[in-house]
């Protein structure tokens, strides 16, 4: 059996893992594709990466799953993938990692941090008197969109700070572990009963948008968060209901625009977002911290470990659903 | 009974409240003092207040207490409130909103929250890639140096972190009720087994410069976050430790300098830690969340209808102490 680990994503700790693998199972053999040199997928069974094209694709003979580092997989070439017959195969290892960026980032924007702190840089103590320079989370009344693996961690941390939860009622099974949740039936009752609205969903074609302009109208007062997709959320929408404060801020990981491959510039959409002032920006990297990757390769580890002695995987990406 | 309320922290709620107290006991007068001119405190039995001069106290001859919104009274002038034997009571209402200060920093902190939205501003996506681009809370050992209100709501909020918390065995009598702590006789041993420090004393005689040159010396990819006052830790160590990069980084609300009276500009220190790149600024609002005011309020309340009623007080501080 052949593995190809795409480099991107390849560590010393990975690697150490995956020659224990070689070690362990005498038919195995790993194959690390370095460079920028296109994919060449003849004869390989496994092929753990974090990207492909469809030129690519086309020389997988025998290939049986993609096994991808990520959760959403919205830039892969679906069809294709499915044409071929390839499993996908996703990870939720750093769930608890990506929720901590949401937590933060909503602390964050609720303690004006980014902004107070620009301010003192310049000398400038604003907010040292006044009763309310910033807004505590507190008994705050969280929303859930989305309430997968992240959502659910997100709840945990917010535990300590007696915040009522309301969310979906798609979402019960899901959440029958975790106690006091009030569920209504649409995203607009969510909103309504919701002080700080954590969004947390895959993309995919029913999800697109979900959030619009007529729910971000009746956002006044309250602060978003969005750690799933940038197009969860309609673009210039977003950008009105911050620009004439119906919402009252909004922390994005997420974002419309990226760099283009092997650029780092780029503003994060064609809007001036970045100009905003009831806004808090980070650069899509809610799953890159320290002890992530870690997570990841260990979920992979045992997911290949799985397959190659029950031919069984974790986390199989429903292709049409797109998650 | 005559009790003055110096108008810098009023609001429509104290007035309230107070409106109340005077309508409820018959003897009960209250006083507002507004605009610049100094405190005349002739015959007035209680003082609310944030501030006052030697001078102001001068002119008490029926004073019994001072009833002080905040914890911290180092700059209440402590000998001349103690020779004519007036009382101070200070607040600690607020205690659960400075924590979630001291929290909201330290993952603003490790989350390189600020440095990665300033970057994304002008269009950089600093971290976009790499697996280590902030560093997760998630199993870092905290060291609290301070084990008060403050430091106990710190513990709680950690909580889902499953942070080991390590302390001074000397605060083991308050923390019966907490589970999992590691003691240590003295703060060299704290830190040594801490990634986080967070700092919440008073600042006394005893406290001042309790953190220096050598311990920060010993805080190599440690990160450090204040919330207790500015000179609990050596300035020029401080800056020094983050210059050169011996502390990984530092959160701090608490200063060395600030602005004069009636000004809001000015830096925080006479060094330039507004210049550093692994620090994160906020200028002494720890405690000027949107729901604190309340919280303080209705501590003063209880505590001046337990004195009226019970001849009482609640959170009496021992000047000699200054705590």
């Amino acid at each position: 059996m052949k593995i190809c680990l795409n480099s991107s994503i390849l560590d010393a700790y990975f690697q150490s893992q995956l020659k224990e693998i070689e070690d362990k199972y005498e038919n195995v053999n790993i194959i690390y594709h370095k460079g920028t040199a296109p994919l060449n997928l003849e004869n390989i069974d496994l092929l753990i990466t974090s990207r492909i094209t469809e030129e690519e694709l086309e020389s997988a003979n025998v290939l049986k799953a993609i096994l991808f580092p990520y959760t959403g997989v919205n830039n892969l070439p679906l069809n294709a993938i499915k044409n071929k017959n390839i499993t996908i195969v996703n990870s939720h290892g750093h769930a608890p990692i990506v929720a901590l960026r949401a937590f933060s980032l909503s602390l964050a924007l609720l303690g004006r941090v980014v902004e107070l702190n620009n301010q003192l840089q310049k000398g400038d103590w604003l907010g040292k008197n006044g009763n309310s320079t910033w807004d505590s989370i507190l008994n705050k009344r969280c929303g859930m969109i989305g309430m997968g693996e992240i959502g659910q961690h997100i709840v945990k941390y917010l535990k300590p700070f007696h915040t009522p939860i309301v969310t979906l009622d798609r979402y019960l099974p899901r959440c029958k572990q975790i106690d006091q949740i009030t569920y209504y039936q649409t995203i607009n009752k969510v909103i309504e009963h919701s002080d700080i609205i954590f969004v947390s969903l895959p993309l995919t074609k029913e999800t697109k948008h979900i959030i619009d302009q007529k729910m971000l109208s009746r956002m006044e007062n309250k602060y978003i968060i969005n750690v799933g997709r940038g197009e969860l959320i309609n673009e210039t929408d977003l950008y009105n209901a911050l620009k004439n404060k119906t919402l009252k801020g909004a922390a994005l990981d997420v974002w419309y625009q990226y760099p283009k491959k092997d650029e780092m510039t780029n503003y994060p959409s064609k809007l001036p977002f970045h100009k905003l002032d009831n806004i808090v920006l980070s650069p899509h990297c809610s799953g890159n911290a320290s002890s992530s990757h870690t997570l990841v390769v260990n979920e992979i580890i045992s997911n290949i470990k799985q397959y190659i002695e029950f031919n069984k995987f974790k986390n199989i990406v429903d292709v049409d659903k797109a998650y």
